[in-house]
């Protein structure tokens, strides 16, 4: 297996990717890495890294996509840089996954015109896992589409849960739409309609009906699907809460001479608490719905987080997804679509 | 001030409405209260309390809204149950506020028709406090409407900031829209149409662009505009996340017998933890946009929850939120109307 990186994507620059190959070659020894992006800066990173050399292999790119570029432009003028020539390792057969820390809009831009999207699937959705009280969910749209019509969440409901039949090894994932409020009458037009074309088509997941915001936590059903709207700002509003909450607990094991002794005792199961709460260990936004793996992670991320989202890319790429996704679709298609039974 | 209060609204029954008021008097000994719901129930727990029969006034209504109810028959059929009769003595006068943990649709389709929409506000929504790293931000609208303008978004911008005024005593509050990235050219057509009005025109705020998901604990702006749908999600997506930290905190904390003495010595701040994120501290939506105040408990809430929802009811009568709304608004009109200006 080889996989395609942007080493130029990420705040932090090609530093703390490189430090994640090397935990990444270790923990996945026959998988190859193409490296793109500026040369002159990659070459020393790596000659530090003795053990790198066999398995990955720099290809030069002048340029690269900054965060505050616009997607359209990116597009248009960003065939030299990194992310442009590490999908397009992707969309030549070179690689099997393409993996960037850089501007989400221009990686998606740049995905669907090189890679191109699934047969059958109308817009592709960027999918992430939530950690949850039964373990992980799947959560999509987060933030690929703006305004997202009935047929589009069926789209992604179908790309869900195929996601999560191959990731987390479920046969017959449960999913549900995400609401403000469990009745059937509440919601937008959108999820009602969704909800009508799920309960009529035979699929291989069971649709539950709508969900709340804190069902998803709750780990309520495997795959929650909203329009990339929402999913955003809850993916987001879930971060800053949890942020929120350790820095409350922070303040109150500082209190007093005693509390700050109990957190001296218990510091062992502080620091498990940590790691279960670290973002890092969770980073990556899979992009679903394209003829070809592309996984964004994090662009604030560190080594670790960068490491988190490859061990990730890795898997995405041999569990097939996107087989599944294709033949889920196709398998729905004779009841989704009129013109296909006619 | 008399306060006027749907008692049967609850999914705990009017137990807990009747202990809440004997902590209320205590606090304000000045306000009044009507209690609506059915004698029978409602006397004996009266009777129980002696402090509060000089203060409590029962009003009998023999039926009640249920959680189920669609909030469009509710309003045809309901005449007789004790949220309308609640509702009613406000529009009559004979209160300032009326509270209900009852049916959030019934609630807001009766308080629409029995008090009416204030004047130059298209739509009214439902504001919440949310705790944040700086203290408390207003978030609105978190459930009223699906599905929202420019023109209503810039609404919910001068109802909220009012608010804030008001109840967070902020002389100039600040003020961002809830979006998926803070670059002018992010989010949907509702988003960006409200951002172009409200930096145009001259507002009793400052209007600091957009926000994003984790801003709104983070504390960035004391008011953040969304609409229903997306509110509603972020707001359960907090709730459900906090309690999600808070397990997993409890399990760190039971895994070893150093974690375990630990945490007893720590207790006193675990404690004071527990209480900062109690929900039923921070309890109630408010309308916001009526000739009138309605406030909204959470259904499932306890004595302590209808407690503090009853504080804010009160707080937001004394200090006549209403009022500085269609001020502000009326204020605004002549920038935001063409047909006010020629």
């Amino acid at each position: 297996m080889t996989v395609s990186i942007d080493a130029m994507g990420g705040d932090a620059g090609p530093g703390i990717v490189v430090a994640a190959l090397a935990r990444a070659v270790e923990r996945h020894p026959g998988v190859r890495y193409l490296l793109h992006g500026d040369e002159a800066a990659l070459k020393p990173l790596l000659e530090r890294r003795a053990k790198l050399s066999t398995q990955v292999e720099i290809r030069h790119s002048a340029e690269r996509v900054r965060m505050e570029d616009k997607p359209s432009i990116a597009l248009r003028r960003g065939r030299n840089t990194s992310m442009w020539r590490a999908i397009e390792a992707v969309a030549k057969k070179e690689a099997e996954v393409v993996i960037s820390a850089g501007n989400t809009g221009a990686l998606m831009a740049m995905s669907m015109y090189q890679l191109g999207v699934a047969e059958g699937i109308e817009r592709p959705a960027i999918a992430a896992l939530w950690p949850t009280k039964r373990g992980q969910s799947v959560v999509l749209d987060v933030g690929a589409n703006i305004g997202t019509s009935p047929e589009q969440l069926v789209d992604f409901a179908i790309m869900g849960a195929a996601f999560a039949r191959a990731i987390l090894g479920l046969e017959r994932p449960t999913l549900g739409l995400l609401n403000v409020g469990s009745e059937d009458m509440k919601g937008n037009d959108a999820v009602r309609g969704a909800a009508h074309i799920l309960r009529s088509v035979p699929l291989q997941m069971e649709f539950t009906g709508f969900v709340e915001g804190d069902d998803i936590s709750e780990g309520t059903v495997d795959v929650v699907v909203t329009d990339g709207f929402t999913g955003n700002v809850a993916l987001k509003t879930a971060e800053g809460t949890a942020k929120l909450v350790v820095e409350y607990l922070r303040a109150a094991l500082r209190r007093s001479f005693l509390t700050r002794m109990g957190a001296l005792l218990a510091s062992g199961g502080l620091k498990a608490l940590r790691r279960k709460l670290d973002p890092r260990a969770a980073n990556g936004g899979i992009f679903l719905g394209l003829n070809g793996v592309v996984v964004k992670s994090h662009g604030g991320t560190d080594a670790l987080g960068f490491a988190s989202a490859l061990d990730m890319a890795i898997d995405m790429a041999s569990a097939n997804v996107m087989t599944h996704i294709v033949a889920d679709r196709a398998r729905a298609i004779p009841a989704l679509s009129p013109a296909a039974v006619s």
